[in-house]
């Protein structure tokens, strides 16, 4: 049970031997790349490899979190077309948004249906499929984050999805920048302000690169619209295991450190570039990279730190706010999909609606006769 | 943003300068009572006392995540009689023990009313309360139970609560024990099997005590019944931040690791005395013991992780197993209450169901003229 630190595990890489001893690689995108297009990634069609050689080799995988599995359900024909897998906290924000990306590529339910919660049974995440985009609930904190990424790029192994995209939509503190402000992040830092998602496998600590995508990043950052009545940043988002102490809030319900003391913490953050803090983005970036998965996170700030501890903004406001972040992931979507020919598929679909302004006269008459 | 180690943080320690450096001292029961009755925990009418004085300065207290706060409810009204907290993972299972331990202790409610999510719209932790319980759910993993546990210390030191006990019931994987065996946690340790809990404050390395109340050990122990169709054990529990590779699992997304290795991790923890694996151990001893609460972690293991890595009973026996637990804490609560004199006038309150037989008839009857 003893402690590696980084430079023990840079030698046993050197050393050729990191695979053996848990620790893990730097590994830079498109390295493994083989002739054939097949890479440690990817097999030569596109869809997703998983960096675990046991999967394949099992009965059946059951996803316990998610309530699915690769015995019981035909996961490939129900996901095989999944190309963007949208993540947010809660499973209310996830439902909205899942209504709200609908909407905006115009995608049609069949007559008679409506989105239901695919992995209602697990009793812990919320999911929803529009079409190519998955909305998907992970709760709170990197361990529930994590489990959830574990079981969906196992789905989408499962299903031979090609080459999805997944883009976090959160909620964050924003440090030096107005509530309400977008931010992209750039660079995933922890608490000690590195780069990288520490864990402890069989006893050893292992740390696994936080990269995100960089071109994800500039693409999201350019459909920002100069109309927009907010501010659209890309910056360094720190990752954290405690919403209170963790994050220097005054307001827990313990609390050790001087306000002081919190501001010259808060400033020093600012001043290495960190413009908002969250609890997932490490590990989101971490397990992403790890599984060769293009990645983005898009949060909008609740308030400044800068400013205060507490979240008081009228709900109205902040439900106002949480769109925004979805609001830029839409545009993304649409124009990802306008550019492989899809949206206007998607968009000639009939659906069963001819006039929204006769359907909700009939449903009021309707109600009106109960 | 430099790493202590635990000499240096121990060395400060002796230096007399803990508090200023956001290290932490081991914090004994009772070892800063004082002679009227209050100590740092309590004040002298026994109830809760919080080590963050700030929070008394404020004019009103948000408690974000669970949709209360101290300017807009009335929190002693609401909770000032509630004796016991109970916290499992997912809302279903918390709504489901809010409903067995209101049967279990007698306690009726007004007629025409149900039970009531009393966090809904956090959207995040679902809360119910069953006159002293409070029944709430934690999500999964160290971060959120750390959210909850602050805001739900905060709730008890506003509502003037009364030396409550904290109980987690929760499910886990189990070393060496068979599936549906219920384990009490006497020790909680972390991932490199430390009986601490590991945080990040001010950019510093923090450890806090995970420490549980023993009493509450041999108490919950004690009430074990010899006809119970399985058995109850006392062990270490490990706490991961992960549930495939930080619990040594085959079956995640990502394995480095041989079968082997794995074997031999499990039963190098089976030997140091773990029976059982879970993800919010380490932060419920810590953050309660710091808050000098007494508590108490009962699980049930849904599997025998030294025989296989995936959870697949079918759900009726693990429904059935899940239940396990809640029987033993509902012995314990109503114990308690009756060793205090309250199950009793409990129990002699008037329900509006008379006869439980002919309610049913008549809602059959009911819906069959629908």
């Amino acid at each position: 049970m003893e402690r590696r630190d980084d430079d023990r595990n840079l030698d046993e890489y050197k050393n050729g031997n990191n695979c053996k001893n848990g620790t893990d690689r730097v590994v830079d995108d498109g390295d493994n790349e083989e002739t054939n297009g097949e890479s440690i990634y990817r097999y030569s069609d596109g869809s997703v490899r998983l960096r675990n050689p046991n999967i394949e080799l099992m009965d059946q995988d059951i996803l316990y979190h998610l309530a699915l599995g690769s015995g019981s359900h035909d996961l490939q024909e129900m996901f095989g077309d999944v190309k963007f897998v949208c993540m947010g906290g809660t499973p209310k924000r996830m439902e909205n948004f899942a209504h709200f990306i609908m909407s905006e590529i115009g995608y049609k339910l069949p007559p008679g249906t409506q989105l239901q919660d695919i992995s209602a049974f697990s009793y812990r995440y919320s999911m929803y499929k529009v079409g190519p985009v998955l909305s998907v609930s992970h709760g709170m904190g990197v361990p529930s984050i994590g489990i959830l990424l574990h079981e969906i790029i196992k789905l989408m192994y499962h299903a031979k999805c090609k080459d999805p995209i997944f883009i976090r939509i959160g909620t964050c503190g924003g440090i030096g920048v107005e509530g309400g402000t977008v931010i992209i992040t750039d660079d995933a830092v922890d608490g000690l302000l590195r780069s990288t998602y520490e864990m402890t496998i069989l006893g050893k600590i292992v740390q696994r690169p936080a990269k995100l995508d960089a071109k994800l990043v500039r693409d999201l950052k350019s459909l920002h619209d100069l109309e927009d009545p907010y501010e659209t940043v890309v910056g360094k988002t720190m990752c954290t295991y405690d919403f209170y102490e963790g994050q220097g809030r005054l307001d827990g319900a313990f609390c050790d450190f001087t306000e002081n003391e919190k501001m010259e913490y808060l400033e020093k953050l600012r001043d290495f570039g960190v413009v908002n803090i969250e609890m997932e983005c490490t590990t989101f970036a971490a397990l992403t990279h790890h599984a060769g998965i293009r990645a983005a996170i898009v949060c909008v700030a609740l308030l400044d730190r800068l400013k205060g501890d507490q979240v008081n903004t009228p709900k109205e406001v902040m439900n106002e706010w949480q769109i925004r972040p979805q609001i830029l992931v839409s545009r993304f979507i649409r124009k990802h999909l306008a550019q492989q020919g899809k949206l206007k598929s998607l968009m000639q679909q009939h659906g069963s609606i001819r006039s929204p302004r006769r359907f909700k006269l009939v449903q009021q008459e309707s109600e009106a006769h109960e």
